[in-house]
């Protein structure tokens, strides 16, 4: 970490929130070209599950009536969606049924499983998990619940703005990761209607950099592969959330793995929050010369960043300690 | 981890404190022999510095008159007292001159320089840091403020309990992380003055236990070494915190080190907080079987537990996310 970078990020002090916490540093004190502005913190890593995805999950799970709710829900997912699902399914009491690509990270399969989520594995391509999916659901009734091609799902992540902005009203920025498109979405829906000036951007990894060539060009492009450490953000955008990211996102800010490995490392050394690498993009995003150089972004001065979850193995860590 | 512990973990919800954060979790609903208990976390790593010690330093400093403040304090501390106490010295505009042993923690020596203290650089014996003092002493005309045996500091750190008492008043047992002393001396008197029913703990490695033998001897036991990975617990009692911990704590826990790794791992899995070896001892502490199966805390049902501080290196993580 440089010794800029550190500087920059003391300060801290943290105001509770309904589900996350929030957190918030008063000063930039010692960057001057950054010196008025001042960053708040929404941590969705303290959220249940680890993650905001409980949000738009518990939208979907309760919004269903009861004989659709009786057969329970499905998805396919490999990572903070489908523990968020299996957990808000055991609240309302249905069963969860996850298809999983081999592959996904160990921790957000072990929270699948520790919420009940009743786990069926697929291979890692997408045709794979679309297919046993589909199989899953003829075989058990149950309401497929997409990750974020989902207005309950888009609505629910919207109510991150409006705790917020309730507790920030300063807030004139918001920068969010954007994968498959649903929390920007409900967030940038909500925010707007609460203020029409606010200014949303997404954070996006240059490896995975289908939403930022889709804005260029205008409609939803897909990759053939993507490459970064960031597993959250390696989807792309669906036929719901690319209207609003089309309209209402104002930019998105691309940026490279390394410049996310040392926003991470400002999370756990600054902030003392642990955030996965998806999680700290958005403070990757701030602190990329992308965005400061650029002349459009310059009156951007209480700005809010979606930390958007802390879901990660550690691995060897535990063993480092152990030497 | 083990999965039980996992689950005995979930359940958390977050509070602002004034200067820390408290977490919270209502039920322990997995493991039946402790369905019953709810613990309460302050969370020191999000204090300023990332410990708890800006509470006693602020105090020391700022309880100087002009004349004694003009020359400056100094301590020798290999670790977060330092740092707290070049912080309390720039707030107020003061030299800090900070003795350092060779080998303290680097993320520990690099918050001091962050924050303006003027490193003198001493060997690792005791012998060598207080005579390197003693010099600086002589030169400067500072005065020395002790990080743990000293009333300033001792009161400053019971600052804690008022905090947590106001968010917390149903807690009726705190579990704090002893070392020379000072922090839970603090939170004892501040804690007993408010309830003097509430039962206070320490928590200490087995391989720094000389407060346990301290209180089975009835008189301060040193150790010829220690050894143990939470580098913030290797101090012995002093001559202003030995009555306090012989007369107001009212036990003693000790925990090995993989006790705290384990300890240390669920705060970053599941609390999603970063948090120093020292740190997690105290949730260590209430894990282990000497508090679970031991009769005379039975009745213990709303914990306090003091995350203390999260100074941590984090060494290889950041290269291992690289590969």
């Amino acid at each position: 970490m440089s010794f800029l970078l550190s500087l920059l990020l003391r300060r801290i002090c943290l105001f509770a929130a309904r589900q996350g916490c929030l957190s918030h540093w008063e000063k930039l004190s010692s960057i001057s070209a950054q010196k008025w502005r001042r960053l708040f913190f929404k941590c969705e890593c303290f959220q249940k599950g680890g993650a905001f995805k409980f949000r738009g999950a518990c939208n979907a799970v309760f919004s269903l009536d009861n004989d659709q709710a009786a057969k329970g829900v499905a998805t396919h997912s490999s990572g903070n969606h489908a523990a968020a699902l299996s957990l808000a399914a055991k609240l309302r009491g249905i069963p969860a049924y996850i298809v999983i690509p081999k592959g996904a990270p160990k921790c957000k399969v072990e929270n699948v499983m520790r919420y009940g989520g009743q786990v069926i594995w697929s291979e890692a391509t997408m045709q794979s998990r679309e297919s046993v999916a589909s199989k899953v659901l003829q075989e058990t009734g149950a309401v497929l619940v997409h990750p974020y091609n989902d207005g309950r799902i888009i609505s629910g992540q919207g109510t991150l703005s409006l705790e917020l902005l309730e507790q920030a009203p300063d807030i004139d920025t918001l920068i969010v990761p954007i994968s498959g498109g649903g929390l920007v979405s409900g967030v940038a829906l909500a925010a707007k209607s609460i203020n029409p000036a606010i200014r949303v951007l997404a954070a996006e990894p240059r490896g995975a950099n289908d939403a930022a060539q889709s804005k260029v060009a205008g409609r939803i492009i897909t990759l053939p592969e993507t490459d970064t450490i960031a597993d959250g953000l390696r989807a792309f955008l669906g036929d719901c959330t690319w209207p609003i990211v089309r309209d209402l996102v104002d930019d998105i800010i691309t940026v490279d793995d390394e410049e996310i490995i040392e926003a991470m490392k400002l999370c756990y050394e600054i902030l003392k929050v642990v955030v996965e690498p998806s999680g700290a993009i958005g403070l990757a995003a701030v602190l990329s010369d992308s965005f400061k150089k650029n002349p459009a972004l310059k009156n951007c001065s209480n700005i809010g960043i979606i930390l958007s979850g802390g879901n990660v193995d550690l691995g060897g860590l535990w063993d480092s300690f152990r030497k």
